[in-house]
């Protein structure tokens, strides 16, 4: 028999009955129940009862074993009585009498407990990693994540992707974020970068003719603190591709990811259409270049409405160049409370207060109010038909912009009784996020929200450049490397209607991937960086490498990167990406089991020709 | 039509005559036969034969186009002349007639050829890496590296193993060689490491139940230069099991390596029966842990033969304790001049020569030297019978020992006539590794190496302990963390007797895997450390999450890491790593392409808490 196990804690059942099995494994849970001893043997496939009674020749032994003890055991496999079956577990049916036992690593007082589902502060969970680890939900949240990547990897190759490993060990890269440095031995004084992200090597094995490329890849980038994020590193799905046009990317992309989230989404719906919403619609729609499309709250324009109107601050507003009044409908919000609880999300978020009307069923109640009148004589107007019933708008805006305008704000928004808006004004560029947040928050407080469902838009058109509000400067709105729709010519004109072939993947409001058709013409990129106010030094100096190859037969190529972490989290509905990495640092960037970083030696530091310079 | 291209390059074939096609690629080739333009068009798939003549409405702008530029044709796909088919590539039948033509990117002049096999530097090669990436032998080999790691990973899947992946800025780690210090910027003055290689983690996740992992690894070292590694990064297939013995773990490797070298070794034979052979036997059959088993030569111990001899070199050394005369059989190599040559190189190797005997037929020539008389009185001597003819061993070390003894010794090793063997005396630790090479040389002059061949051998029963020859000290001769075999009873006696559950794998003389069973037992861990010199504080200093995580019932474990460069190297039969990687760094650790290491900035070194010291 093998020295540790004839078969795991999950492989057995009635048809083992009799035989004689070897199982190895931790003790996830013990009970004695006066004289019978069950023991709850786990592994990674799964558990497996094994129990003994004071007949077991190791019955002693077996007393002495503890929570998390690794042991080894051979017994007899028997079945369980029908009332003892548990149908939850595969191996439910049986239970193994214990004839031997050896004790493979013994366990000290647990920091954290593996059975059962208490809560550890975080410091606690990383520094005993290999504990918390073993948890069920951690168990199921790691293999996912290796899951989720292998079935990456064979619906990239079954599309005539092949993976290539680019450096780790390279130059500081163009993305803009913080670089991890790595100080070089052989060059004292100089350093080496950690890769922000492979672009320029996935752009160098376009210019050398791979055709397709993808890789599960490891970006780095030195980033302060924040919960759904890693401060020091995480992975892409990148691709790249050549001779193709944005749709052919889309088309590469779609079918592997609603592969994985069909796979992996544990039934929940998977959008098949993904809609191209541009940038421009999207801030207006959404106010978010990430929309979560499971809100149903789509935002208008209703400036008209309000030009001219009795309302005077948006009134007054419009007369402002660029300013807009925008609609956010909230359907089945249509009540005075939760107008109210709104508004005050919009103070709590820096606004004066957002202005709503709600449309309601007229009562004698609100008749009364109206007409200065009592209750019991508003019922008697209405049921005689002096005072018609039906809808009637209320907020304190319907009344100042008068009953038409208010009818004709409902019909746009197709609004109806129980249905309430809400409105903010300016110019779009300072309340567009504000506007999306309200949006978010309307749809959840509403339940509107559909949260069995994976929904999904491409957000494309992105503007090449953006005027920076401060200086007045032009500059890249995104990453310089994409290629202008319109290519030359575009350049010409005015840089903020440049549009670039530039694209993000939306999904329940996170930005899943994002990608471009690059700008492999070299002439092309320095007029785009030039507009941008880059001479042609500092680009050869910043992209030496790309601007290079592209004077040797560059194709044209585009492609993607997807966030690896940020599709398992959405799978496991975890919101802390720690969650779903096997050893996660802190969000100091502190690894607390390996004890990273630390003071280096004189030795490392001398041969690295670097000091430290002492801190205050 | 699509943007770019109806049909890759390797698409087109008679079927397709008559039909319109769109081609995008790079001009592999121009040939005018005087008013017929003919380009090779080339993408990574294939090459298609494109022409025009003057009817070509776009004739004029094809003879434009140079080499390598990028281009996408529009043209008639036509069937070749009989006469003119080329049957070596699969277009071969057609070519196609170019009616449109887009120049996608021009290309400067070239500082390298991709057509044909001309030579270039290694510095303009790794400069212009994107050009030397594009020439059909780099196009096969990293083609070929994506598609080993690819199998790797299915076979590792089939076998039902996970892929998870590891930290890359961690801890120091303790494999021994030079890390690669990653500055922290949220802890200035303290440093991070790039991993060695996931040992810790990997053992780390088996205390933490996931049973079978694996992982294409990145592993990071500060190396000197060699040509055969990289200065920065190699790649490893790195696995560990829960709950097995060394047998097992070879029987997981076996069939992945198998099945790779099967797959893509070109039809060379693949040993499908790997030997295990000790430690010890290895170093004396044949001089090396790494030994080449596609070479047939054994060393064998013929100190017997020697001792109390008429050469007195030897026969005196064998009178000092611990020294041995071994002998290196060199089957077909029975002629002087051979003989004198490899004395040669071991001279050159610094011994002051190695014996030789070797035998011969007895020819009138020999007998006449021999007995110092003329040629044609020997050939008298030889056909009248008086001097018997047939086999005569020669070389100044048979006569030394004279008849009886060479002869025993030729018996001993199996040689006959037009066979040689070499001599080595001394301590073996001495000579060990000189018999080893001139074992290789040997075999290498002599042709008995099967070039068609992978051979494998599992090298085993590494001792744990090795003593320092100068300070006298017992230190670890491979890795701490083997499990010593006998546990904690075999740690009391010799140290220098201990054995480990420790393996390589070695194939066509380099060490292709190597692994071990774990010391999972903190008792025999920290035994085994105090043996080699280290305090129970050092231990837990230097390697303190693994010797924690050993107190909370770790597994049984054990597991292998394969060399990923090297498997390819290997199949593609390269001896400098630098052909099998996609961007690899110079000998002096240099990307010359992307311009690494470089200059920080004042900045960044601010903000890390750095200065530089300025060098000399």
């Amino acid at each position: 028999m093998h020295a540790y196990r004839s078969h795991t804690c999950a492989d057995l059942n009635k048809s083992n009955v009799g035989e004689t099995v070897r199982l190895s494994g931790w003790v996830h849970r013990v009970r004695d129940h006066g004289g019978l001893l069950f023991i709850d043997l786990r592994d990674h496939y799964g558990i497996t009862q094994v129990m003994a009674d004071p007949d077991s020749p190791v019955f002693a032994d077996l007393e002495k074993v503890r929570s998390e003890w690794c042991i080894r055991i051979d017994g007899n496999v028997m079945a369980r009585d029908e009332s003892l079956v548990n149908a939850s577990i595969p191996t439910g049916e049986i239970e193994v009498f214990v004839r031997d036992i050896e004790v493979l690593g013994q366990a000290a007082e647990l920091p954290l407990m593996v059975f059962g589902d208490q809560e550890y502060p975080e410091e606690t969970r990383l520094k005993y990693r290999f504990l918390d680890l073993r948890r069920d939900a951690m168990q199921k949240n790691m293999t996912l994540r290796s899951d989720v990547v292998t079935s990456m990897r064979k619906r990239m190759w079954d599309k005539g992707f092949r993976e290539y490993q680019t450096p780790i060990i390279t130059a500081s890269s163009p993305e803009g974020a913080r670089d991890f440095l790595v100080p070089s031995r052989q060059h004292p004084g100089q350093f080496y970068a950690l890769p922000q992200a492979p672009q320029q090597f996935k752009q160098l094995m376009m210019v050398a003719g791979y055709d397709k490329y993808f890789q599960i890849a490891p970006c780095f980038r030195d980033e302060d603190p924040r919960a759904d994020r890693s401060p020091t590193d995480f992975y892409q799905l990148d691709l790249e591709m050549s001779f193709v046009s944005q749709q052919d990317v889309f088309d590469t992309i779609q079918p592997v990811l609603t592969g994985v989230f069909e796979e992996f989404g544990g039934g929940r719906k998977v959008d098949q259409t993904w809609e191209q919403i541009s940038y421009k619609d999207a801030a207006l729609w959404y106010g978010s270049d990430k929309p979560d499309l499971r809100n149903p709250i789509k935002m208008q324009v209703v400036s008209e409405h309000f030009a001219g109107s009795g309302f005077a601050i948006f009134a007054k507003l419009l007369e402002q160049e660029g300013t807009e009044i925008r609609a956010v409908p909230a359907p089945t919000g249509g009540s005075r409370k939760f107008c109210d609880r709104m508004n005050k999300f919009a103070q709590s978020e820096g606004l004066p207060g957002m202005g709503y009307i709600f449309w309601r069923e007229k009562t004698a109640d609100s008749v009364a109010q109206e007409l200065g009148i009592k209750v019991k004589e508003a019922q008697a107007l209405l049921k005689s038909g002096e005072v018609e019933g039906g809808m009637e708008a209320a907020g304190p805006l319907a009344k100042n912009i008068g009953p038409e305008r208010t009818e004709a704000i409902r019909q746009q928004l197709g609004l109806s009784v129980g249905d309430a808006a809400f409105f903010l004004g300016g110019k779009p560029k300072a309340f567009e996020s504000v506007a999306g947040r309200a949006r978010n928050v309307i749809g959840e407080e509403l339940g509107l929200i559909d949260k069995d469902r994976f929904a999904f838009a491409w957000i494309v058109d992105f503007p090449i450049y953006e005027r920076d509000e401060e200086t007045g400067k032009i500059d890249f709105e995104h990453n310089p490397f994409s290629m202008p729709q319109g290519g030359m010519d575009a350049l010409d004109g005015d840089p903020l209607d440049v549009l670039g072939y530039q694209y993000d993947l939306a999904c329940n409001g996170y930005e899943l991937v994002s990608g471009a058709i690059r700008n492999h013409k070299p002439e092309i990129m320095f007029k785009a960086f030039e507009i941008a106010g880059y001479g042609k030094d500092e680009v050869e100096n910043r992209f030496g490498a790309l601007v290079n190859a592209f004077q040797y037969g560059a194709p044209p190529h585009g492609g993607c990167a997807a966030g690896v972490d940020r599709i398992v989290m959405l799978l496991a509905d975890e919101a802390n990406i720690r969650e779903v990495v096997m050893f996660p640092m802190n969000q100091r960037a502190e690894d607390l089991m390996m004890n990273a970083p630390s003071d280096p030696t004189p030795d490392q530091l001398m041969e690295l020709g670097l000091r430290v310079i002492p801190q205050d």
